[in-house]
């Protein structure tokens, strides 16, 4: 396909409209003119049909372009045919179904459960237990005070609009992303310019004030999408639940809107529990809480779902990894800032390589991307569709060092499902101040060292004289200064003996003169260093992984007959909700006591299971039990020995009734593959069992 | 000890304080009197003296019968050994501490945390997975309509009283209780009668009304204890914790007090999900929470807290349960009703006889009791400090068909941590009204059933000349009556003529005469039976059963020295936090790497370990360990062969570097027995490494 972009289509189909009605103009003349013979009329009339055949032409390489054709219509197909399987299979329930539900809110019904706890198990033994972290787990009730030294009560918020006659409550972006994205996939008469317009627009939508998204809301015309009324001006809306702690009213708490607080506030303790050491991780798994002003996006954004959260903790200047070489050579498909900007494409790179160039920021930052990396793609989740993606500038919090995600594709895109925040020091540091507790580390020199020290001596009785009842604010105003900004008076008042000083506290700028400061280096002895630690966090939305790796896990294929699609889920065994089925092949004693047999040493072997004696042909069972991602099923079609089929290759074999449990297991557990199992066993033919 | 009761004791001493009054008057009497000789006032004197010497000895009898003595400051002692330990070890941590913590919420720190999800898993293995429960995972954000169909919007309250000029709030019960139980146990004056009625009024504190509650309160003058202020009436205060759903505010939510809604609600997709067929469990694992008054009792009344509930959901009509005789010979402390009300104590009973005697009410309850006994003492918990309490009849929900507590014996006395009630109909019912969704099970007969139904068959136009505009009323409120009612009206009216009859929404008794309706029996075929579940369900209170077994778990015993007492947590290995420490015996680069290597095939196995390569004395560093009840300990003190120490016989076996891992694994999951490793491995002499 010729590389055709939206930009020179939309000129060119301009061009084209200008032309048509200039064509039209010419035959109108020519019919209204007597001088016209027919034939030059039929001529205008042929050429006039061809510039409509062009632009019509053009619009539909527009349209193609613009909306992604067929695309957009196969991801919503599939995405439904996703989704009606995993509500029908009560992988997961919209809560409340009797009573309606509530929007964002979703129960996992017992195979959804079953997913969910088995990634979080691995979870568990892939980061907590492989890597010695301190795992805590803290309420979701959470006081003010907590939430206030976060920045969350300020700063959690989205812009909302309100319908100004019913009160209907939207949220401001999404109104104006709607609408900008309607106009560039639908409206084909937009100017290249405009359409270039509206796409920066896109592409800034988050850093907007409310002021700005405002205006751009009153220049569009934007009105509430389900009355047509006008709009309010937006404003923020926190989006913590609140509630009250205790009986009198007067403690305000939230339900916490992430569990990496709960491990801040603890991490003297923990530094103190870990030996007094660093560098060392704490993680956490629990509900957070978010009251979406208007969820979408079924399973993607929800008001309560499950976080799993690492805080590593880390001396700001050595963030080097001690394991960092066990990921250094994993290639994958990596989004840097860089490329973002340049409008290039994710490609797959060493994640050695981005350390050593630079572009990530460092050591224990990339060591995680790459722990990442290996868990989501052992639970299944697609490696051509994950990609790690660096945040923009505008992204990022101003102390953050450095900020990666997970993003994972699926029909609605590509997904933020992990976050690796190198977040500095910020959260210890806000704590502290707020709590007056220090949350510091310490490391003690082998030997004592010689540090040079700058002292700030404000003379108070000069400033006395000077500032009078200002001179409280004005001494510590010079105390708190920086060094830089220390020792650049200290060279001011030495060349001009006087300086003028802003004084926050007192909203005005003051003249200091010489004799008013002393600012000295002094070198002194200091047997260690204190510091704040600095914070790597990767922060894990365990939902959001599950319906990607639903999506990813899904695919269809033809019954035996050919007259229909069935649905499957090619689930790993680690995350598939039942690791096998056992059917008696027939509805027949001897059979089901076999089926027994084996059932109670999949038990005792701890396998998940579950035992079909329904009496359904074998073929229906196991359409059924592939629309689980049930790995394996046991056919017990013998008293001997049975058939082990396995879900993907539809491929069997026979295996000794006492064997079944255990080979099972094994395959189950990865000490063994199916590949070797097929190898070991005597094949059986598909035909007669499967279908 | 002779067996001296309280009340005779009280008696003794009232009489004696009669008998000194008397005795001092006697002497007052005689000093006054010039007739006495000296001798007679001193003999009145010693006679005075020894009735004193008497009454103290009374007085120390009853103090020491009613404040239980040495008992009482034991526990006090023991429990806070045991709190000291946990917190000092992190096994929990009171939340948000650096910024003074809330009352009610805690954290479980790195081994508590461990200590939890072991107990977890192994309740997903012995309820979920052994009985192929089907589990859901449902958000505690509950919107208000479910939890008024639930009754806990109009019921899920305590009784409340609020100093009247601070207003700090109180619960009610809880002061009266503290007061009767001060009265009962320091007030050595009252009267045998006296302490009986105390005594009967906290055994029936749950039952007061809040007028009744107010009137005791008032009666004793009970005021506020921290400020001694009057006391405000006591009013119901509701212990859910409000929010509100979305950004409109007029959805109000509550976050859910327990986890069992969310089952109740899905009732309908989960019998579907089962191939409609009963019984079935369904489980969910989850935090709920409380909003308690003043939380008091430390870990055993929180705010937020983890439950694991089952809802098994089984015909009413036969509650028997397959399984039920692999738990019938099972014996164990049963209380039953009449034994509590007659005043004995807890009995060991065969389970499978409280069953034939009718004491147990159905087989599907046994088995859960049986189930739960396992499930207990498997995690540690004292067998002979575990009782089944079955309710008293003023504890039991009125729909409750019978109930039965799991309670432990602690510091705090008998805590109930599990509860298993069969709750008969009442949750799907109330559901099936609130949302006109019917929660129903059908039982198909293999051939149809002749059956004889009631037919209430209202003459509307006879009612509607009757009773005009609430002929309506009339209708539907006899359609609505009971077979027992009909066919009492029905014989009246062939009787009489006419029948007086309440019509409740009419809030009156209208005239029904017998033209007006017919009441028939008939004869129908029935294909099917349908008919609302009985729910059986065991509440497993996570937290208390966790804080119970640390009481269970924990001893002293002397340092090899003698010079203090060390601390034990004896976890089986099932819930112990880490499963084995690996420590070289001394610094050295050869035994670090054999420590490596070992805790790397135990990553490998699966075994949760720490490595321990302080300098510290072995002796100190088995403390630290024993202290967080790690079962195993290896030390490395040669490349080849290492030392494996188990904690409570602190017995020492020599077993290979390549063996090693795999030996703690086996024990560890109970593939083997410590005795087995014992009498497999040569012995160490304990004196070479041990303290």
């Amino acid at each position: 396909m010729a590389t055709i972009d939206e930009s020179s289509l939309r000129k060119a189909l301009s061009d084209k409209q200008s032309a048509l009605e200039a064509q039209g103009n010419a035959v109108r003349e020519l019919k209204s003119s007597s001088a016209a013979t027919k034939s030059e009329i039929e001529a205008a009339i042929e050429a006039l049909n061809a510039l409509k055949l062009d632009k019509s032409s053009i619009e539909r390489q527009l349209q193609a372009l613009i909306s992604n054709g067929e695309g957009a219509v196969n991801k919503e197909a599939f995405r439904q045919a996703v989704v009606n399987t995993l509500e029908r299979r009560l992988f997961y329930i919209p809560s409340f179904k009797i009573y309606r539900g509530v929007a964002g809110l979703y129960d996992y019904g017992p195979p959804g459960c079953s997913v969910k706890s088995n990634i979080l198990a691995f979870w568990r033994q892939h980061f907590v237990l492989e890597e010695n972290m301190l795992e805590v787990d803290c309420p979701c009730v959470t006081p003010e005070v907590v939430l206030k030294a976060s920045g969350h009560v300020e700063k959690f918020t989205d812009l909302m609009v309100k319908d100004e006659k019913t009160g209907t409550c939207y949220r401001a972006d999404h109104l104006l992303k709607d609408f900008c994205n309607e106009k560039l996939q639908k409206d084909l008469t937009i100017s290249s310019d405009k359409a270039a317009e509206i796409k920066h627009l896109l592409a800034t939508l988050d850093d907007l004030s409310a002021e700005e998204l405002g205006a751009k809301i009153k220049e569009f015309g934007i009105v509430a999408p389900d009355t047509k009324n006008p709009l309010s001006d937006p404003y923020p809306f926190n989006l913590m639940f609140q509630t009250s702690i205790g009986p009198s009213g007067s403690s305000t708490g939230y339900m916490r809107p992430e569990t990496a607080q709960g491990i801040f506030v603890n991490f003297r303790d923990l530094y103190y529990y870990n030996g007094s050491k660093l560098p060392f991780a704490a993680a956490q798994i629990g509900q957070a809480f978010r009251n979406e002003i208007s969820p979408r996006q079924g399973l993607l954004r929800v008001r309560e779902f499950t976080l799993a959260e690492i805080e590593h903790f880390v001396d700001p200047e050595d963030k080097s990894h001690p394991k960092y070489s066990e990921v250094a050579d994993l290639e994958f498909l990596m989004f840097p800032r860089q490329e973002q900007v340049s409008g290039q494409s994710a490609k797959r790179v060493r994640l050695g390589d981005t350390v050593s160039k630079g572009i990530v920021n460092n050591e224990t930052l990339a060591y995680f991307i790459g722990r990442v990396y290996l868990f989501l793609t052992r639970l299944g989740i697609d490696k051509e569709r994950l990609r790690f993606r660096q945040h923009l500038a505008n992204e990022m919090a101003h102390y953050a060092a450095d900020c990666w995600d997970a993003e994972i594709e699926s029909s609605y895109g590509w997904i933020e499902c992990v976050g690796i925040a190198d977040r500095s020091a910020y959260d210890l540091r806000a704590h502290s101040e707020k709590s007056g507790v220090q949350l510091v580390a310490q490391e003690k020199y082998s030997e004592p060292k010689e540090v040079e020290k700058l002292v700030i001596a404000p003379v108070k009785k000069e400033l006395g004289v000077a500032f009078k009842g200002s001179q409280k604010n004005v001494v510590e105003a010079l105390e708190a200064m920086e060094e830089k900004e220390a020792l650049e008076m200290k060279v001011t008042l030495e060349s001009k003996g006087e300086v003028e000083f802003e004084v926050c506290t007192l909203g005005k700028t003051v003249t200091i003169k010489k004799n008013m400061v002393n600012i000295q280096k002094e070198k002194k002895k200091e047997h260690q260093r204190v510091f704040t630690p600095s914070v790597i966090e990767p922060s894990f939305g365990i939902g959001r992984i599950i319906y990607c790796l639903f999506e990813h896990a899904f695919y269809t294929r033809p019954s035996k007959a050919g007259d229909e699609q069935l649905n499957v889920f090619r689930f790993p065994p680690l995350v598939a909700p039942i690791k096998c089925t056992v059917f008696p092949l027939v509805q027949n004693q001897k059979y089901e006591e076999v089926a027994k047999f084996i059932s109670k040493s999949l038990t005792a072997a701890g396998i998940s299971h579950r035992i079909d004696i329904t009496g359904t042909s074998i073929g229906k069972r196991y359409a059924r039990t592939d629309e689980l991602g049930v790995p394996f099923a046991i056919t017990v079609d013998s008293t001997t020995s049975v058939t082990l089929r396995e879900r993907d290759s539809k491929d069997q074999v026979r295996v000794d009734v006492e064997k079944a449990a255990s080979v099972v297991k094994e395959v189950t557990e990865g000490q063994t593959t199916w590949a070797d199992v097929w190898s070991t066993f005597p094949h059986q033919s598909s035909t007669a069992t499967d279908d």
